[in-house]
C-alpha cells in the first residue's frame, strides 16, 4: 500500500474507490491477525464511512485532504460506540464512548476513514506492548521481537502494511520507541500543541497524542489536519496554528543542526549510535552539544509519571488491584506511596531543566540523538546486556526518549535501516512549537534516500 | 504620624527633612519596643539615606514618589547586610544578604527610608506572631492580644503609628490576618504581580508580598511603586503593567458588588459577620453570591502549604529539626511524609475551583467577605469557642482567607472599627490582575467614613 497522500490523491482522482482500500485494509488486517495489533475493526462502519466519501467525489464535493485513507487508533482514543480499552481488563466493563475522541473526530472530517483500534500496554505504562489481557503485539520485522510500546499496535500496524496512518499517545517515548523499532515514523509534538481530548490520560503533565505513518508528507499532513484550538481540552490552547506541509520543502540551509553528546551517547548498542552518525554524516554535521543532567531529567520522569498515574487510577487501585496487569500494578502502587516532597522537587527540577535545555536552542536548531539503545528484544526478553552490564529491558527503553518529553519538546522518531538489520530510529528534536523545522530536516533526509520506512 | 503620601509632599515640598522624619520614626521605635515588632533596626543606615534625600531635595532633583518615607519590612525580605531570619532560628547563623529583595529596592529608589526589618512567625508558618525564638510580637490595641500573623510585625508596626508602611506576605492570610487584627489596611496582590526575588519562599505556589498602610491612596501609590517586570522573578511577568494611583477616583457606580455567602457567613464571631453587612449597607449591596467547595479549596489550601514547605526546608527537617519552632516542625514533618496522591489532588481540584471562581467574576467585580472570623485572641490562648464549638485558635486563623489565596485572587483587607471594640477586617476580592477596582471600592468607604485605620 502506498502512502496516506498517495491514496488520497487516488482517490480524490477517482483512480481508487475508498470502498477499495478500505476492503484492502480490512484484508490484510485479517491476513495479519497473528501480529494482535488490532483489539477491535470496524468493518461496518468502515465501509459506510467509505462509501460516503465515493458518493461524496460522484457529486463533485471535496472529500478532504485524507479522502479514503484508512486508519487506526490505539484503544485509547475515544471511538463513538466502542468502550475505550486502554489496554487495560477493567475498563472493558465500561459502556461504550459516546463521542469520538477530537483528534479522531478531525481525521474522519478530512476524509480519513477508521478501521479499528490498536493494542498498547496497560494504561499505556509500558515499552514493549505485551498486554497482560490482550496478549503481545508482534514485530512485522520479526515476529518473536516486541514491537515496542505502549503504542505498538500503532507502530507495527504501520510497519506491517496494514494501513498507512495510526495514532499513539507518548508519555516517556511511546511514540518514538515503537516507532523506531518497528522502522516508521512516530512524531511526538509539543506538549500541549494537540487537543487530547477524548484521550485517556496516564500522566497529564507528560501525556502527548501524535501520529505515525510512512513519509514524511503523511506525517506533516496528519499533523496539520490534528492542529487547532479545541475547547475541549484546556491544555490546548494555540488559537492561530501554523501548518507545516507548506513549509516543507523549504530546505535546511540555514538550521543549526547539532549532535547530543554524553548521556546520548553511553549505555547502547553500536549500531544505534552508528544510526546517528550515519544521518549527521548525511547532514554534514560534526557539532556536538551537552544537554546537562539528562539523567536526572530522566529520574524525574520516571517518578512524575508513576505519582500521577497512581493519582488518576487511586480509586481502581484501592478496589482493585489484583485486576490490574502485574506490569503496572506494582509501579502505580508505589507512585501512590511516594512522598510529595519527591514528587515537587522533581517538578522544581523539571523547570529548572526547561530553562537549560532552551538555553541550548538560542545556539542550535535541531538535536540528533538515538530513539532506542537497542534494536527491538524478544518478547519475554526480561534483561539484555549493555556497555558489559545486565539491565533490566523494560524500564531501559526510554533512556534516550525520556529526558525530552519530560520537558514537551517535539521529536519526530525517523527510521533508520541497514539491510539485514533490524530497523532503529534516531530522534529529531527541536524547541517546543518547531515541528516545521523538524519535519523540513526530515524530508530532506528522506529525499536524499536516508532514512525511510522499513515495511514487511 | 501621617500617611505615607502625605509624609513625602511634606519631604518635596521642604516643609519637613527627610532626616526629622527618620529620627521621629527611630524614636517611636525605640519607644515601644515592648511591642516587638522589629527585630533589627537600621538607624545608621536609614539616617544616611535620609541625609541623601534631604541633598537631593536641595539640589532640586526629584526624590521620588515616597520621598522620606520610613519603611520596614518582615525579615523574610533581603535587605543587603543583614542576614534574612525568616523568624527561624537556624537562618540567624547565614551570613548577611549580599543584594536587596526587588521590592525593597523598588522602595529605597521611590525615596523611602529603609528603618528596619519586622517580627515574624517561623518560615511564615502561622496566623499569630508567637515566635518561639524572637518572641511574639504584641497588639498594640491590647498588648495582651496577638497582632496576628506571619506578618505581624508589619501589621504593629503600622498600627501603632511606628512607621505609615510596611512589607509582608501572605500564603494562606498572613498579610490580611494582621491587617485586619491591627486594624489597618493590607493588600495582598494577585499572584505573580509583584516580584517576589529576595524573599524567602515558603509555600511557592501560594505566596504573595505586599504592603500595609494607613490610607487607600498609600496602598495605591506603594502597589504601584512595586509593580514592573523582574527578571529575577519568574513568577513575575506581567510586561505593561497598568497604574492603580490614576484610576483611584473613577468611582463605583458600574462595579457590581455582592456578598460571599454560606461558608462566608459561618463560623464566626457575630461582629465578623456584622462588619461585612456594615460594608454592604454602606454600598448599598445586598446580592449573596455563593463560592462553591470553599471549605475543600481550605483544605487543599492547608495540604499544598505543608508539601511545598516542607519540600523548601527538607534539608534542614533532616538534620536539624530539634531547631524549629514548635509550632512549624511538626506541620514540616507531617508535610514531608504525604503522599504524593493527595498533593497532586489538590492540585487538580485547584484548577477546578480556579475555573468556578472565573465563572462568579463574569457576573461580579468585587466580593465581600469577612477577614478573621473572630477579634485577635489573647497571646497563649490555644482554643476558643465558635458556634458553641470548641476550637484551635492558630490553624482557625485563615478559615475566610485561605480559599481566596489558594488561586491568588486579589485581595484587600480593609480596617473596620466600632468605637470601644478591638478592629476587625473586611476583604474586598477581585478577579485576577483587577486590584484597581478593589482600591476604588475602597477609596469610596474611606470617602464616605466607613473604614479607617484604627491606631493607637
Amino acid at each position: 500500500m502506498n502512502d496516506a497522500v498517495s491514496i488520497a490523491a487516488a482517490v480524490r482522482e477517482s483512480r481508487l474507490s475508498a470502498v477499495e482500500v478500505a476492503q484492502t485494509a480490512l484484508k490484510c488486517i485479517t491476513q495479519r491477525k497473528e501480529l494482535n495489533c488490532f483489539t477491535a475493526i470496524t468493518d461496518d462502519s468502515a465501509l459506510q464511512d467509505a462509501q460516503q466519501i465515493d458518493r461524496a467525489i460522484a457529486l463533485g464535493n471535496n472529500p478532504g485532504s485524507l479522502a479514503g485513507v484508512p486508519f487506526a487508533v490505539k484503544n485509547l482514543y475515544d471511538v463513538a460506540g466502542i468502550t475505550t480499552l486502554a489496554g487495560a481488563k477493567i475498563n472493558a466493563e465500561n459502556p461504550p464512548a459516546s463521542q469520538d475522541a477530537t483528534a479522531v473526530a478531525k481525521l474522519k472530517q478530512a476524509g480519513a476513514v477508521l478501521v479499528g483500534t490498536l493494542n498498547m500496554d496497560e494504561y499505556a505504562y509500558g515499552f514493549v506492548t505485551e498486554n497482560a489481557h490482550y496478549g503481545a503485539t508482534h514485530n512485522p520485522h520479526d515476529v518473536n521481537r516486541v514491537a515496542g510500546g505502549s503504542s505498538g499496535g500503532s507502530a507495527a500496524a504501520v510497519a506491517a502494511d496494514l494501513v498507512p496512518l495510526t495514532l499513539g499517545t507518548d508519555t516517556n517515548g511511546s511514540i518514538r520507541v515503537p516507532a523506531a523499532f518497528c522502522g516508521v515514523f512516530g512524531l511526538k509534538p509539543t506538549y500541549g500543541r494537540l487537543s487530547r481530548a477524548g484521550v485517556t490520560l496516564f500522566s497529564s503533565s507528560l501525556d502527548h497524542v501524535g501520529p505515525f505513518a510512512r513519509s514524511v508528507r503523511d506525517i506533516a499532513t496528519v499533523f496539520d489536519v490534528l492542529q487547532g484550538y479545541d475547547d475541549r481540552d484546556p491544555v490546548c490552547t494555540q488559537r492561530s496554528p501554523e501548518l507545516c506541509l507548506p513549509q516543507l520543502n523549504r530546505g535546511i540551509e540555514n538550521l543549526r543542526i547539532a549532535i547530543a553528546g554524553d548521556y546520548f551517547t553511553k549505555g547502547a548498542e553500536p549500531e544505534a549510535i552508528e544510526a546517528v552518525e550515519q544521518v549527521a554524516q548525511a547532514l554534514d554535521i560534526t557539532e556536538y552539544i551537552t544537554i546537562p543532567e539528562a539523567q536526572r531529567a530522566r529520574a524525574a520522569a520516571f517518578l512524575i509519571t508513576s505519582c500521577e498515574g497512581a493519582n488518576l487510577h487511586m480509586e481502581k487501585l484501592r478496589t482493585r488491584s489484583q485486576d490490574f496487569d502485574f506490569a503496572t500494578r506494582d509501579r502505580f502502587l508505589a507512585g501512590a506511596l511516594i512522598p510529595s516532597h519527591w514528587y515537587i522537587q522533581a517538578q522544581r527540577f523539571r523547570r529548572w531543566f526547561r530553562d537549560r535545555v532552551r538555553e541550548i536552542f538560542q545556539r542550535v536548531d535541531i538535536i540528533l540523538a538515538p530513539t532506542t539503545p537497542c534494536f527491538a528484544p524478544l518478547i519475554g526478553q526480561k534483561t539484555m546486556i549493555l556497555d558489559g552490564e545486565e539491565i533490566l529491558i523494560r524500564p531501559h527503553l526510554g533512556l534516550f526518549t525520556q529526558p525530552l518529553s519530560f520537558i514537551g519538546l517535539p521529536v519526530l522518531s525517523v527510521p533508520i535501516h541497514r539491510s539485514g538489520s533490524l530497523p532503529l530510529g534516531v530522534q529529531l528534536i527541536a524547541a517546543p512549537y518547531n515541528e516545521a523545522l523538524i519535519l523540513q530536516v526530515a524530508a530532506t533526509l528522506e529525499a536524499k534516500g536516508n532514512i525511510s520506512t522499513y515495511t514487511s
